[in-house]
Order: structure tokens, then sequence, then C-alpha cells
């Protein structure tokens, strides 16, 4: 991780004058949210004053307070030289990257939302903030409102950071405790999800672990000093787990949670996936409910450090947004810059060479299989405990596997089972 | 909460040279954990150096790394133009208050993890600082090496906040810990706290709730902006804490932890205290085991965020520490003030007007008595819950008060009751 302190062009106007581009849930919950705390905000900004002049957005809100603000030109904003703090608020790589490289190139500082931009352009557009002395800031991109960015790269200042993990996305823990806490298959969990207003319509970019996939690059990225890609990162969704695993889970005092995990390795790299995970219920990450999202930090000096509270919603996000444009307005004249490394493809090690502990589910087609399997799994992992529950299918067989080689664990399941097993997660406590 | 951004005299040497004042296990931690991480904290402090030049100790360490630097008057750092920092880590009021002062006065910023020191201080401290434009950090006197301050005065700028709670203790939060997993009793869990270095030989800071006051009173006051005097905060601990109410809790869905809380009442005072308290399992604040801590933060815009880690400890803590250090070297021509208002008496209501459930268990002489008691207080409090559990001594009659203001529930108990209650606590659920 680079850290520099630069003087920027001095500003001596006594305006900083806001433009918010992508006027939905969020971008409305900051236009709310710098209304309703104006004055603090502001004081804390140390500006003289914070005014809302831009709202970019191809639709019109008739009857919004800040209707009379929407632009639908972004280059009103460009050319506005009191405008000092973009906020992008829009979501997606296009045209979000494009616009958001342009401000900082007109010399605006700029805060995100947005993860996608920030997982795939972050090096990019932080290497544009630093060339334009302006600022870049995204505590909202990662945990909703829950600050982390900033502790991991100011409060944890003092450490090595060795491993950053959590449950980085509401939608799928809310699913995982509804089918954990009322016996809810997935569907119907994702359905209730969808009914509450958690999960879109289209809900793959959070099933399938990809919304955690770009917190996690992220959080990485920030740790280990170097960026990394969302391809980089083996990502697993949550829409294959079947209600035996739940089952078994719960049998042997398991939750199981889609963490995102960055790992330090001994030789340097990194080790980064997505994946639902067996978490005992000694951990406090696994008693993490409903659509709460919680981040472990590890450092050599202070342990573990856990950050909790909600991952998404209005207001919450907001409020971390509006915190990055208070670091704005403070930092005009003195440069709050933080970036990393360009990324290299050697930087992260393949999910197959990690060392865990496994849980996997098969079913034997017949008893005599289902003995002689587990016969041989205790000649190779002397270790492997058997996990019982009420209601098994005949044949069903579920297991922790002690720690290995993810690649060498894979090759004994295939040695000693004719059918490939139905699930494989890692057991991971902290 | 008063921020001011002002410009320091601009040091124009090459060197920001340090000071420990107290060489005990912080004070040790400090000094190893700037040599064991000296290249990152430089590059983060944007200093070109960070030396330790001298530790002030009236104790020789032979041996020690570091005890060539020992020194045993203040003066010498106090007149040494080169020292830009000083680290107090001696504890106490004095001489601490007054070595701080001297070097406040003296144009150094300091750094302390004393939390009885910016309890007893803080406000006279911060002014000191102020005038002479030199930095005042504590980061480490509240929760280790959780980052909580920086967090509620920068994080969570954007938000109103309305309450501030934790546990915040980590010796009793080990001694209710066994109470609970271990049915050990207070005495048994207190002694083991000790055989493991985590309670000292006189506990009484740690068990009656001392310490924890001190934290909830620098939490209160930078969450509210006004210095809250240790004195106006009621303060109970967990030496009468009985076994029997450990049964009654857990049959009843309950954890007790001793709870250090602060919140903004709807006249603008707040609400300030320390006391065990039942927290129903469903909070996460009730998983929180052995000797962690976890701040509950609650905002406007954030909703409920948890902060949590080790509350003490030698490199916990010296990370908190050096985090400020890196802060004060990083801020040394852009001075990073935070303050706030001087303490009012009428600022914090008694803790009698509080509105709160209880928990209370009494022990009523005679069957009759107890029957009688049941209907008084179901005719007087209709949502009373009557808390059963196995192995009760006859005559025990344990049960919840829906929220009620303290006052007026002690009334209608001493109505009903020949006797005192033997416990009286708070139901506190987040």
């Amino acid at each position: 991780m680079q850290l520099k302190h630069e003087n920027t062009n001095v500003r001596t106007d006594t305006h900083m004058d806001l433009a918010i581009m992508g006027y939905g849930v969020v971008g409305s919950g900051v236009a709310q949210l710098l209304h309703q705390n104006y004055e603090s905000i502001v004081a804390r900004s140390m500006q003289p004053s914070l005014r809302l002049k831009y709202i970019l957005d191809l639709r019109a809100f008739p009857g919004d307070p800040y209707g009379h603000l929407v632009i639908r030109d972004v280059q009103t904003i460009l050319e506005d030289p009191e405008v000092g703090i973009v906020v992008e608020t829009m979501g997606g790589l296009h045209p979000a990257f494009a616009f958001v490289l342009a401000c900082l190139e007109a010399g605006k500082s700029v805060v995100t939302s947005n993860k996608e931009l920030v997982a795939a352009k972050g090096y990019e557009l932080l290497e544009a903030a630093r060339a334009h002395n302006v600022n870049f800031l995204f505590e909202a991109s990662v945990g909703g409102g829950i600050p982390i960015l900033r502790p991991l790269s100011q409060c944890l200042a003092a450490n090595k950071i060795t491993e950053v993990a959590g449950i980085l996305n509401g939608t799928t823990n809310f699913i995982l405790t509804r089918m954990f806490e009322d016996d809810m298959p997935f569907p119907a969990a994702l359905r209730l999800a969808q009914e509450n207003g958690y999960a879109e319509k289209d809900p793959t970019a959070d099933i399938e672990g990809h919304d955690a996939c770009r917190k996690i690059c992220i959080l990485a990225a920030l740790a280990f000093g170097r960026h990394v890609y969302p391809e980089q990162v083996r990502t697993e969704g949550i829409s294959s787990l079947r209600a035996e695993d739940v089952a078994c889970a719960s049998a042997g005092g398991f939750a199981i949670k889609l963490l995102g995990r960055a790992v330090r390795l001994p030789d340097g790299r990194i080790s980064a996936t997505v994946a639902p995970a067996l978490v005992p219920h000694s951990c406090l990450l696994a008693n993490v409910s409903d659509v709460y999202n919680a981040i472990l930090v590890r450092g050599d000096a202070i342990g573990d450090v856990i950050f909790y509270g909600r991952g998404a919603g209005k207001l919450p996000t907001a409020s971390a947004v509006v915190a990055d444009i208070i670091d704005c307005g403070k930092h005009v004249q003195h440069r709050k810059f933080f970036g990393w490394d360009p990324a290299d493809p050697a930087f992260v090690a393949p999910a197959e060479e990690d060392v865990s502990a496994f849980y996997i589910r098969t079913v034997c087609a017949l008893a005599f299989d289902l003995e002689a399997a587990k016969a041989a799994l205790l000649r190779q992992f002397p270790g492997v405990r058997w996990l019982e529950r009420p209601g098994a299918a005949p044949g069903e067989l579920a297991f922790l596997l002690p720690p290995a080689v993810e690649s060498e664990a894979r090759a004994a399941l295939a040695e000693n089972f004719d059918v490939q097993p139905e699930t494989v997660l890692r057991v991971i406590e902290f």
C-alpha cells in the first residue's frame, strides 16, 4: 500500500458545491442525509457550505424536493468550477467509469458507493486521482454504512494484516438465516427476500456471489496493497445449497455463511475466495443474522477485530457516502491519498492450493459402499468426523475432513467414492 | 462536538522523535510494535523517521533493548525540541496529568492509553492541545486495539448518534462467561481471571465497574459533545451477582453482561450508566465471550454498528497507540483537533428517571406471600413475565417487568414485597 501526502491546488473560493450522479436509492439517500444533518456535516467538513448543485439522471423526478437540480449532461458538472465533489451512485461500469474518470481529470474529488466500479477500475481511478491531486473515496462500496475501509487503512495502520474475511452480502445472509432458522428451502427463502425488497428481480449478482466477490477484491487490495480483479477470485454462490446440508451443518453445531475471504500466504501471495462455508456457532460471525454484514480483520498486533452493521440500505449506505464527502471537504488543501499497486496474475494463489478443513456430503447407492467408503476414509484421514442427523436418507454420508490441501482432499474423495459428492464446503473457524 | 482545523507552527526539521512515559505492559508494547512494523508505520506517518528517543520510568530495565533510553526526569523530554510526540502509558492521574499537560504546553503532541486521565481531565487536556496547536489523541483508552473513537468521530460524522453502549471491560466479561458457561460462582471465576492475568491482585476497578465507567464517559463525550465525569455515571459492578441470577437469566434465554451505556434522551440530556444487565441471546452482544469487548453505536442514518475485538492486552492496545502516533505524524502541519464542551451537572439525567425493562429476583419467606405478591404484581404490571428454573429455592420469585420508569418500578416493588429484592437488573435489548 502506498501512501502519499501532497498539497493540491489550494481552493480559495468559499463554496464547495456537490453533484450527485445517479438519483436512485443511495443517491437520493445522500441528498436526504445532507439536508437532515446539514449543520453538523458542514461543520465537520470544515467547509463554509456544502451545496447540492446538480443531480445527473436521465429520469425526471416531479415532486421531488431536488427535482429542479436534475440535469442530463455530465458536461455541465465537468465544466462547472464550483463543483468540487462529485458523488457517483449510478452503479454499473458504464457510463460510471467514463464519468468518474472525467470528473477526476477535471480536478474534482469523487465519492462512490459503486463496488463494481472500484473492483474493476479502482487502480486506474486511484492513479487518476493522484495525477490530478484530488480524492477518490469509496467507503460505501463495502459493508454499506459500516466503517471498514477507513479503519483498515488508518486505525490498523500499525498492523500487518494477515486476513480479511466476512459476511459481505446481506441478501444471501438473509436467505441463509431463513434456511437455518425457519427450515425454508432455498427457493422459498429467495422469494421471501425478493418480497421484502432485499433481493432484486434478477438475484444473480447476490446469490452467485458476484457482489461479495467485488467487495473482497476491494478489501484485499486495501489490506494487501495490490489490485485484485474479480476474475482472480474463485467465486461460488449459495443457489446449490440443499436443505440436507443445512440439516447436517446444524446437527454438527455449525451455521453456513457466504464468506468472502482474503488471506496472506507465507510465500507473500494471497488466497482469495468467495464461497459458502461452515462456521461453528462459537464464532461470532456464525451469529450474524438476516441482512447484517460483519467483516473480520486479523492483524499481527491487534488480533481479530470485527465490524458489524447493515451492509446495505438507503440511509446506512448514504451515511458512508456522506462521511467520504466530509473527508473530501477536510482534505481539499491536503489530499488524502491512498492507493495500491497494479494487479498481478501471480499475486493470487489458485484456490486448489489452499489448506482448509472440509465438509462433505455424499449419497452412496448401496449400504455396502457406504461402509467401505467410511473405512477407507478413516484410513486416509484419521481425524475425519461423521455428522449424524435425524431423517437422513439411506446412504447419506456427511463428514468433516481435517485440514488438507484442497486438490489433495478432492483427489482422495474421488478415489473413495464412485459418485461425486453432492456438496463440498470449507469449514472455517475464526 | 466542536471541530476545528488550524495550521500549527510548521515544523521544518526532518526528525519526529518520540518519547514514551511509563514503560509497563503497554509502553513496552509500543516500543516493540514500532520496531516490528517500523517501515510501514513510518511510511504511513508521512514522516521521514519516527525515532524513539526517551523512555521515562523510575525503574531500570537491564537487558531490555531500549534500556539505554530510560530517563528519570520529564524535563529532559520537555526541553528537547526534537521530541514531537509523547506517548503516555503510565496510567493513573498523578503524575500523568501534570506530565501530559506540560508536554502539550511545550508544543508536543500527546498520545495516551490512560482512560482514567481522559475521563477525569479530557476536557482540560483537549483545551490545552487546542491552545498550543498540537494533538491530544487517545484511541487506546477505549476498547484496547478496537478502532472506535476514530470511527465515532469520523466515519459516523454523517449521523446523529442516539446511543453508545457496550461491553467495555474484558476482565468482567471473562468472569461472566465463566459464570454462565462453566457454572462457576463469582469468587472462583474471579480467581481464575487472576490466575490467567486478566484481573489484577486488587480487582476493584474492574469488578466494581470503575474501568467501564471511565470508558463510557469518554464515549459519551465524543458521541454527545460534552464532557461527562465518572461521578455523573451511576456505576454498579458484578461482585454481588449470584449463581441464582445466572440460572434464572439462562433459563429465560438471556446472558448477563456488564454494560456501559449512554443514551441521548428526547429532552437533549443523556442517560449514562454502568451496570450488569440481561441481554437476550438474539442480540449479538450477548454472544461476546471471554475477554473480548464490543461497542455498539446507534446513529439516525446508519442504524446499529458494532465494533468487536480484544479490549486489552499489550500489542492490541499498543496497536491503537501507534495508530495515533501515525496520525500525529500526518497532522503536524494540519492539526487534527477534536474536542467537546465542558461538563454540566444538568447534562446527565438521574438514572432513576430512566425507562427500562427490569429483571427482579426476590425470596419470599412464606408461600402465602409469594402468591399474594404475584397477584398484586400482575395487577400492576400486566406484562410481567415469570422466570422459572429447575432447582429454585422455595419462595424464590424471579420475573421480568415490562418497561417502566425505574423509580416507579422500585416503588411498586416496595409496595408488593416485605423484603428487599435480592437482585434488580435492567433488561436491555439492542
